[in-house]
């Protein structure tokens, strides 16, 4: 009986590996969305706070291929963005610093943008971060620093991609050799205005609808505002009509940013924003099931952040972070408005972050004695006209986040692996254990 | 052509759906590791040491197929082991504390085991730590509170499995009831002395295989010594002739102490130390590849483990992890020796932590004058005839792991989730996202 099973099995895979050549099917049309500095603990973060207050899980933690997925560059265990982004895009690893080129800087490398617009597809890069910054640079861009944002921003142009749009084009100079003149005179439509956006219809050549200057607001201190959904949603409407369809890359960029503050509320809603803007694709791939690919993985992880912390040992009260009601950048701006009154402080305390300074012994966002004197402290030691004043905000956000039942342990980027997520055509290539790398060979895998 | 080909992928996906039933083989041979407290960054931790010092990774990091796996318990986002091994064992969630029970504690569950066992096959506990501890009493014992380690043990005879080997029985009480005497009453062979478990030959019956009392040495303090890689080889040798074949479960049981106590070399050690037993597992694998299934998982995360460190920002230190000479315990032992003697503790301190306190300024394992200042308050508060020396372990401890590029921030579990890796016959059904109890869901699937 078991022979006859065997037979049947060699049978029926050998048919199968037939037909792989026949039925693979590629996507039509490719999202690849990356999280800056989003790995595990901060995806398991915004579930669980989700999960807590609304009853429902993130979009990216809901899909059917999920793969580990390590980040090392080749000079460190420790990648940082441009190493990373550049493995991500072009599927190489590189020197951390380096953009879309091989380690000894002297060979560019092509990104799988690049590939997909040599194959006819209409292509897009979405950023909350400024526009010619590591990780969307390496979609396009060719050099040996990330720090060449001027030179990143002609890569742009030279790109000849269909969609740009998010933070500002950084360092864009001015007077005729300014990027947003340059790209105009190479027949994009720039525009700073998201309602100038709104009102393009498909066709309308290519477009760098980017802020003037740097990177969208947090989500938390812009929840209304024109977010990367928003951008993501105006892209595929005038990109989708192109017969080979489309590939595009949307960064949530600023996750990482507040991961380096060890911010994690503010954290904690931009991977909620990224996850909006994966909904948008969600959306998309309902209209064209059979045409679309959706993958969403991180660069690396950042600030050694854990999902428990020494003082509240076996504890987790995530669903604090809902007290936070501005980013660690914002906070510290109305600080300085009150600065030179200490009563002032801790009643912008008590209303930006819920922790309290008189409230009942028994309420968990009471402040002890040891922390009261902790952000006393931080006041006495923010200098001549209290010009330091962020100190003040560094140690409230630190009890902050301890009281939610999170630690971190850095201000830089850690070596934890992330989480790549796959869905669609093509999806089944995401398993097993990867590398950053391999996201970028699947991809063009795809393509070509 | 399109259409030709979806008709075709449908057809294949029929056929492929219908054979699924006869083809999909059972293993005869089932292997479940789980590491205790070991999440990714310590299963990455010792990958990237065994890389840098042997050019080579682990071998559970090479499984086929990896998953990333979800802990939380039925009242708590952060599990404990005995939540967590229920979940594993029996695959239904419970309270943490709770042992094979449902979290009203009125419901016993059934493990995998115990499945294993009605299903014809042989059945075999292994683990580092003692034998009616949390993890492996999950998988025969059923017991409101993990802390009543009497009444496991008798739970543990009642469960007629075949094989037991590793740390002792706690709480095992003495005289007639001793459950040592019970064991041998209701059948088992019962041993203390691995030399007398290496003479059994197959036939030879059930076989309680433990140290009198105890977990077994920690990995770094007992190089040579009979580990679980040991026990488990002899098990396999007792075990495989079962026409049904067997089920072992090996915990690698310590990898959470000394998260616990923060300590990563030991850690590490730990987790190399289970890759070993794997090793095992692999080899049998390679003589019975059509009949068998390997598993590893771990039950939760300790410690709030991160690889990366906010002094060593960027960069990564792990192999300096190779300085340490012996576990954070055994440590405290030796300094009690040279307590009353500053220059013997510092002396010790250089002796089995590789640290400094005259080497040249360069040399990375010098120790800073705020680093020794620490040491020596640490020592100065060690009190009465020094008694608490093992400040001075957990301030040692500390640095070095600091220097090595890794930061704690628990002494208790977190919330991260755990990789669960498959190779062999049904390991395809790990894949996505999945939860602990999945774990047992997809073995008992692939035994009955």
């Amino acid at each position: 009986m078991k022979k006859f099973h065997l037979a049947f099995a060699w049978a029926v895979a050998l048919l199968l590996g037939v037909s792989a050549a026949f039925a693979a099917d590629k996507p039509k049309y490719i999202f690849l969305f990356i999280g800056d500095g989003m790995s595990i603990p901060q995806r398991m973060m915004a579930e669980e706070f989700n999960m807590r207050l609304n009853g429902e899980g993130l979009s990216i933690n809901s899909f059917p291929y999920q793969v580990m997925t390590t980040t090392r560059s080749t000079n460190s265990f420790i990648t940082d963005s441009a190493a990373s982004g550049t493995a991500i895009a072009c599927g190489e690893k590189t020197e951390n610093g380096t953009i879309g080129m091989d380690s000894s800087k002297t060979r560019n490398l092509v990104s799988t943008a690049e590939v997909a617009r040599d194959a006819g597809k209409k292509v897009g890069i979405i950023t909350s971060v400024t526009i010619n910054h590591a990780t969307p640079a390496a979609f396009y861009g060719h050099n040996p620093s990330r720090g060449n944002g001027y030179e990143l921003g002609l890569d742009l142009i030279k790109s000849n991609f269909d969609f740009f749009g998010g933070g500002g084009v950084s360092e864009h100079g001015d007077g005729d050799a300014d990027i947003y003149d340059l790209a105009a005179q190479a027949g994009y439509t720039v525009l700073h205005d998201p309602q100038d956006l709104l009102k393009l219809k498909p066709g309308c050549g290519k477009v760098l609808a980017v802020q003037k200057d740097g990177a969208l607001p947090y989500a938390i201190d812009d929840p209304d505002g024109f977010r990367i959904a928003d951008y993501l949603r105006k892209a595929v409407e005038l990109l989708e009509d192109d017969p080979d369809g489309f590939f595009i890359m949307t960064e949530g960029g600023k996750i990482d940013w507040m991961c380096h503050a060890n911010d994690a509320g503010t954290t904690m809603r931009e991977v909620i924003d990224m996850d909006k803007a994966v909904k948008v694709a969600e959306e998309f791939a309902a209209q064209h099931p059979d045409e679309t690919l959706i993958v969403v993985t991180g660069d690396h992880e950042t600030g050694g952040l854990t999902l428990g912390f020494a003082d509240t040992g076996y504890n987790s009260y995530i669903e604090r972070l809902q007290y936070q009601k501005c980013s660690q950048d914002e906070f510290s701006g109305k600080l300085r408005e009150v600065a030179n009154d200490y009563e002032g402080v801790k009643s912008a305390i008590t209303e930006w972050f819920g922790l309290k300074f008189d409230g009942e012994d028994d309420d968990p966002m009471q402040l002890t004695d040891a922390e009261k004197n902790e952000i006393r402290d931080a006041y006495d030691r923010s200098g001549e006209d209290h010009k330091e004043i962020s100190r003040v905000t560094h140690t409230v956000v630190k009890i902050f986040d301890n009281k939610a039942g999170l630690g971190w342990t850095s201000g830089a980027h850690t070596a934890l692996p992330v989480n790549t997520s796959a869905k669609g055509v093509g999806a089944d290539l995401f398993k097993g254990m990867i590398d950053n790398t391999d996201v970028s060979k699947k991809l063009k895998s795809l393509i070509l």
